[in-house]
C-alpha cells in the first residue's frame, strides 16, 4: 500500500533514477554514494523515520510484500534494486515481465533469498557447500539417514527470512530435533552438517549486466552468536584461498547473472576446506570497510553495477582495515555522547545509523585503517567500546 | 525571510545538529559527511532546488542578508557554519551576542569576506601579501604614488562579494585606471601590485575551538580567468616551500582563531617568494580531492571541527590526486549522458551537484587518483573532456 506521495523531484536532465526496495542502513549509505554520481536515490520505506529517509532519500512508504508498491517505485525509477531480501520473488518477475529493469534479476534474489534453493542451485552447479539436506513432510527416514551420516549436531535453518542469527538453530541430538520446529513441520527446512570453522571470510563481487566485474579484497568476518561483529580486511588467509574464494565468488556471480554486489560468504574449515555459506545480492555489511578503506564503496559499485556503467577501482587505501558493528547494548544509548572520545583516534571513521537503539540491534559501525590488521582491530574496538559502552 | 517550516526533523538522541548557511555544492558535500557522522545538518537555502536541498539535507529558504533568516537557523542547530562568504558580519556578531554558536567567528569570516580587511589584517601581522593599497576617495595621490612604486600593470579588486573571477580586473595603465569602476568611487577599492607568478597554492588547516588543527597535504592550483580548473594534491613544489606555507596557513588559522575548514591560497612569485592571496573560512574548492584522495574529507573535519570533535587523519591514499572542475560549456548539456564513458577509467571519481547548467558555472568535479601527478592529471582531464564536452 502507497500512504505517502513521492517525494517532489525535478526533472533537470543529467541524472540517472535509481529505486531501491528497503531504506534501511544499506540504502542509506547507498545514497550517499548517489548524491557523488548525481544519482536520484528512491527508496521503499516503510517508515518515514527509516534510515535512508532521515538522510534524505525521496521516499516512498509501501510494502514490499505489496506488488502495488514496488510497481509505483519501478515506475519513478530507471532501475529497481534492494537493500534486503525479503521481496517476494513472483513481484520481481511481474516487474520484469512489465519491462521494468529489476537488478539484481529474480533468480539471483531467489539464490539469495532461500538458503535451500541455494544449496541445492550451487550444490548441483558443483560450488562447495556443506553437506545438507533439503526436507519436507516425508523425509524423516532421510533426516534419520542424514543424522548417521553426519553426527550430531546437526544446524537446522528455515530456509527464508532469517538474518543476524534468527532462523538457524544448532541441534544437539534427536531428542533436540524432535523438539525443534521441523518435527511435524509441512514446509521445507534446511538440515546440514556442522563443519568445524576455522576462520570465515566473504568475498564481494561487483558486476555489471554487460557481464564486467571486479572483486574486493577478501574480508575475515567474525560472527558472535549468528551475528556480524567485526571485519578484517584484507582477511589474514594464505594468498592462495583468497583466490580461490575471490574465483568461486566470480564464477557464481556469473552463473546467476548476478549485477551490482554480490556477497558471497565462506567457511574455511579446519581441514582448509573452502565452503560456500551463504549469499547476498546486494550491498552486505561485510563490504562496510570498503566506505573508508577502498578507492570506490560498495554502494557506489552496486550503483554503477545495476546502471551497466564502469566499476570504480577496488583497490585498498590503506595496508590493512577493521570494522567492529555498534550493536545495541542491553539499556539506554546516547550515541553522540561518544562521538568526541571515539574520534579521539585519527584513523577511526564513525557511521552512526540513526536507527532507534534496542538491545543487538545493529545501529552503526566504526571503520579503522592501520598499518596490519591488529592496530586496525584495536583501534576500531576502542572506538567502538566507547560508544556502546562495552 | 523564512518562506517555508523546517523540514521535519525528529528527535532520536545521538545527534548533533549543525545549521549551514547556504546550500551550494559545499552544502550538498557537507551533507554527505553529515550522514555518516549521524550529524543532522539544516542549509539556509535561497532556493529549494539548490545543490543541497537536492542530496536532502532539512532546509530552511531564507536569505542570509536577514537576521530573522539566520536566527531562525540558529535555533534549530548548536553550531552555525557557512557554505560562502556572503553574509553580513554584523548579524554575525548578533548571532553570537544572542549566545549561539557561530563558527568560523565573525574576525575569521571578515578576513575572509573582505579582501581590503584581510590584506591590511595579515599585513600588520607580517604575514607575506602582495604590495596593496586600500583606497578611498581622497586617495588618488596615493594611488599615483603606488603605480609609480610598482609600475604597469595593476590589479584592482572589490573588496567584497567577488568569486571565480568577478570582482578582480587587470588595469593595464592609467587611462585604464581612469575607465575603471576605482575612478570617483566612494567606496575602498584593494589595489595590488601584480606579481609574476610561477604557481599558485592552497593550503586547507582544519581546526578546532580548543586549539587542535590539522593540515591538509599543500593542493597546487590552477586558475584560468579567476576561475579554478584544476588540483594537484600534493603540489609539485620543493618541500620547504609546502613546510612554510603550512605553516603560514596554521599560524592564520590561530591568529585569526579560525575553526573547522580555513582555505588559505598562495602565489609562488617567479622569486620564489611566498605571498598569500585568498582565504576562504569554509569548505574550498582546493580541498575536493580530499573527499576520494584523503583518508577524512575536507567536509567531514569542517563538521568535526566546528563541533569541536577530534579531527580525522589527512593523509592521502594514493601518491597522487588531481581534481578538474566541471564547468558550464556554452549551449547545452547533459552530464549523465557522459557517465559510462567518464567513468571507464577506474581511478576517475564523479562528483554532480545537480545545478542547471550555465556556461562557466562549476556543475561538478571529477577527482583522480594515480601513481603520479601527470597521471592523475590525464584521468581527471580526459574524464571531464568527456563530461562537459570540451
Amino acid at each position: 500500500m502507497i500512504t505517502e506521495p513521492l517525494s517532489p523531484r525535478p526533472d533537470r536532465g543529467g541524472t540517472a533514477t535509481v529505486g531501491m526496495v528497503g531504506a534501511g542502513q544499506l540504502a542509506r549509505m547507498t545514497h550517499q554514494a548517489a548524491i557523488a554520481l548525481g544519482i536520484d536515490l528512491t527508496v521503499l520505506s516503510v517508515d518515514a523515520e527509516d534510515p535512508a529517509v532521515l538522510a534524505g532519500a525521496a521516499h516512498l512508504c509501501g510494502d514490499p510484500d505489496e506488488v502495488a508498491s514496488l510497481f509505483a517505485l519501478a515506475e519513478a525509477s530507471d532501475v529497481v534494486t534492494f537493500d534486503h531480501e525479503l521481496v517476494p520473488n513472483q513481484h520481481l518477475e511481474q516487474l520484469a515481465a512489465a519491462g521494468h529493469q529489476v537488478r539484481p534479476n529474480a533468480v539471483a534474489k531467489r539464490v539469495a533469498q532461500d538458503k535451500a534453493f541455494a544449496r541445492s542451485t550451487l550444490a548441483r552447479a558443483d560450488f562447495p557447500v556443506p553437506p545438507f539436506l533439503v526436507t519436507d513432510a516425508g523425509s524423516s527416514d532421510a533426516v534419520e539417514a542424514f543424522a548417521r551420516e553426519h553426527g550430531w549436531p546437526l544446524v537446522l535453518k528455515a530456509p527464508r527470512g532469517g538474518y543476524d542469527g534468527r532462523g538457524v538453530e544448532v541441534v544437539r541430538d534427536r531428542a533436540a530435533l524432535a523438539a525443534s520446529p521441523l518435527a511435524g513441520s509441512q514446509t521445507c527446512w534446511l538440515l546440514e552438517a556442522m563443519v568445524p570453522i576455522a576462520v570465515e571470510l566473504a568475498v564481494l563481487v561487483a558486476r555489471r549486466p554487460s557481464g564486467w566485474w571486479s572483486t574486493y579484497p577478501v574480508v575475515e568476518t567474525v560472527q558472535e552468536d549468528g551475528i556480524c561483529r567485526e571485519l578484517v580486511m584484507p582477511a589474514r588467509i594464505p594468498v592462495e584461498v583468497a583466490d580461490r574464494a575471490a574465483a568461486l565468488a566470480v564464477s557464481l556471480a556469473e552463473g546467476i547473472d548476478a549485477t551490482g554486489i554480490l556477497a558471497v560468504e565462506f567457511f574455511v574449515t579446519t581441514d582448509g576446506e573452502l565452503l560456500v555459506n551463504e549469499i547476498a545480492a546486494r550491498p552486505h555489511n561485510s563490504g562496510h570497510a570498503t566506505i573508508d578503506a577502498c578507492q570506490t564503496s560498495q554502494f557506489e559499485n552496486h550503483l554503477r553495477g545495476i546502471l551497466d556503467w564502469p566499476l570504480g577501482a577496488t583497490a585498498m587505501a590503506a595496508p590493512a582495515a577493521a570494522t567492529v558493528n555498534l550493536l545495541g547494548p542491553p539499556g539506554a544509548l546516547d550515541l553522540r555522547r561518544g562521538m568526541p572520545a571515539a574520534l579521539q583516534d585519527p584513523a577511526v571513521h564513525v557511521h552512526l545509523y540513526r536507527k532507534d537503539p534496542a538491545p543487538g540491534r545493529k545501529l552503526g559501525h566504526v571503520t579503522a585503517l592501520a598499518d596490519d590488521a591488529d592496530a586496525a582491530l584495536a583501534s576500531a574496538r576502542a572506538a567502538a567500546a566507547i560508544l556502546v559502552g562495552r
